[in-house]
């Protein structure tokens, strides 16, 4: 047994592998991406995700090489001179930086390590696009549906758009306050990396359409304009990661066997008994410190001069949490909680942290 | 039995499901695209291509999502405002168009259909980049050393991006003529779509970074000194295609250990016997009249209103090829001649091509 614990690449979800030998036995990695058969798992996939995550049927979902590209299509795409990021780590301060590479006004506002902004007022930051990082994967620090309805509420011109990378298919986004949402499939998804997905509303269309009207650079191949002409016929514009669009297929389809519900309840299940372990642990404890902010997919530990020695004692009976990101590197340990990873797993590992001392 | 021949995606090599399976059965879709093991995958894979391809130890090698991606990031890092375009069919073309989308003074010079630039006097184009496709994978054009060269020796102070898409690895360029190659890996590397392969020089890194240096947008998580700054580490800026880089780390071990030469001459083998039957047949005939032209890794096959009934009657027999592309969709044939076809294969196709009347 060797659980990857770490908050991706993760661990794969149990049926990948098998579905991945059916693909290469059929010679799905061999079609071309022009072919009935591969709209047909774009189409499974596409639709699938809005079955899923409840994402409305007049939005449209895209593929990208990761969702590294999505931060700088969506820039290009969606903002002409600013935009704000509401920075609450390492990556949603990538993407502001990413904005600025590209040219852009682009501003941010910090929260403080490890806090989401409830210390912060939220006020009409007169931009075009505004970023939230739903779920912070260096801090562990998510945002609710409520914070992001009071960003919307004061800012209601401006797209909204959600990086939810590291806790899909987990939130249950209101799609009604925001424009885009997108992330990475080997995180929660369980799959191989090296593949996007972009969810954008008809806001983002029209708000690319009028940038190019206008003269303005919006990038080539995976501009939303050229993707949307591609996505309606089921088709992507380059060859793309047909492997990664069937076994996303497959995936979507599992998840919706097992239904949404559970893999949220079972989420929140195993959140609930990693953290009320760290609570009580002498050794450990929870790095956020707000319930509210507490991701439930990246649980996020101190672990001071600890760290080794509880690292290499989960990993010696099988868990291999991640280490902590950046500054956080040796004092800190992230948990992934995915579907991948299974209840009776976090259990034993509970059972594990709560008896080391 | 059922063979492939379609120009891309392509037929996997044989290899490459027991390399997935060994990836899937040790984790490896899991690993950190931080962690020293996949640091040594990225090694074996750039510098197992720069010793199979004969690719200078100065250049460095870089991954995309897709070739696709390549013509976008090229000229974005490239060109400030001028491009020439050599165009011999519809690949190239769409690298002229992805130039202009991004607002630069692109020009093209178009080869007569089914040609090559020989009745097409070589000038200096006091231009920035000159884009060569070296194997023009809707037409079956390819163009020579010989040729490369005497547009180099002619404009000496443009950069020469060779898109090698549908011929890698098979064609021995000169890279002292040349400043960059790029290619994707589901078509002669017979592995699954969605990674592409961007080789360049310094030339190159130093043209991004003057135009960096003078406020000039050049993308963000993709440009040039960001991507070399992580593959001096081996490592890749966002996360990748990590079971992709891998693969191809391990079919180019396998393409060593067969060796270059047998390749080549394999291909060239192939090659000269279907040649030699459509020059015989009394249906079908090269597309490509001129023999310094013709591609060895895509051959087209003029076939007329027979095209259907030839394809059905090879695909009966388990044998793929692709359609005619564009307007020769259903008036043409083409048959990917890429290492993963063997020559057992092939000969039993020719005898089958030779036996239809």
């Amino acid at each position: 047994m060797n659980i990857n614990l770490t908050p991706g690449p993760s661990q794969l979800f149990y049926t990948v592998p098998d579905h991945a030998r059916h693909a290469f036995k059929e010679g799905i990695t061999s079609i071309s991406h022009r072919s009935k058969t591969f709209e047909s798992y774009f189409q499974k996939a596409t639709e699938g995700l809005k079955e899923l995550l409840g994402i409305p049927t007049d939005y449209f979902i895209f593929f990208t090489g990761s969702a590294t590209e999505v931060w700088e299509k969506s820039i290009q795409n969606l903002v002409e001179n600013s935009s704000m990021h509401l920075v609450n780590g390492a990556f949603s301060n990538r993407y502001f930086e990413i904005a600025k590479q590209l040219g852009k006004h682009a501003q941010k506002m910090d929260a403080p390590l490890g806090q989401n902004f409830s210390s912060i007022p939220i006020t009409n930051y007169g931009t075009e696009l505004i970023a939230i990082t739903q779920n912070e994967t260096s801090t562990g620090v998510s945002l609710t549906n409520d914070f992001i309805r009071e960003v919307r509420e004061k800012n209601s011109e401006a797209l909204i758009v959600v990086d939810a990378v590291s806790s899909m298919p987990y939130p249950a986004l209101d799609y009604s306050q925001i424009d885009s949402v997108f992330f990475s499939v080997q995180k929660g998804f369980g799959m191989p990396a090296g593949l996007g997905v972009w969810a954008v509303n008809p806001r983002c269309i029209e708000k690319a359409e009028s940038l190019l009207a206008r003269g303005i650079s919006i990038g080539s191949y995976h501009n939303l304009p050229t993707l949307l002409l591609n996505a309606l016929k089921n088709q992507t514009t380059e060859t793309p990661n047909v492997l990664g669009i069937y076994l996303l297929s497959c995936v979507v389809e599992d998840f919706l066997r097992i239904g949404i519900k559970k893999i949220r309840q079972e989420t929140d299940y195993k959140a609930a008994i990693l953290y009320q372990a760290l609570r009580a642990h002498p050794l450990m404890s929870a790095f956020v410190k707000d319930e509210s902010a507490q991701s439930k997919t990246v649980i996020v530990a101190d672990c001071g001069e600890h760290s080794i020695r509880i690292s290499n004692y989960l990993s010696e009976h099988g868990f291999n949490p991640g280490e902590g990101y950046g500054e956080k590197k040796k004092s800190q340990l992230r948990f992934a909680n995915f579907p991948a990873h299974s209840k009776e797993q976090y259990e034993r590992m509970v059972d594990l942290i709560e008896n080391l001392r």
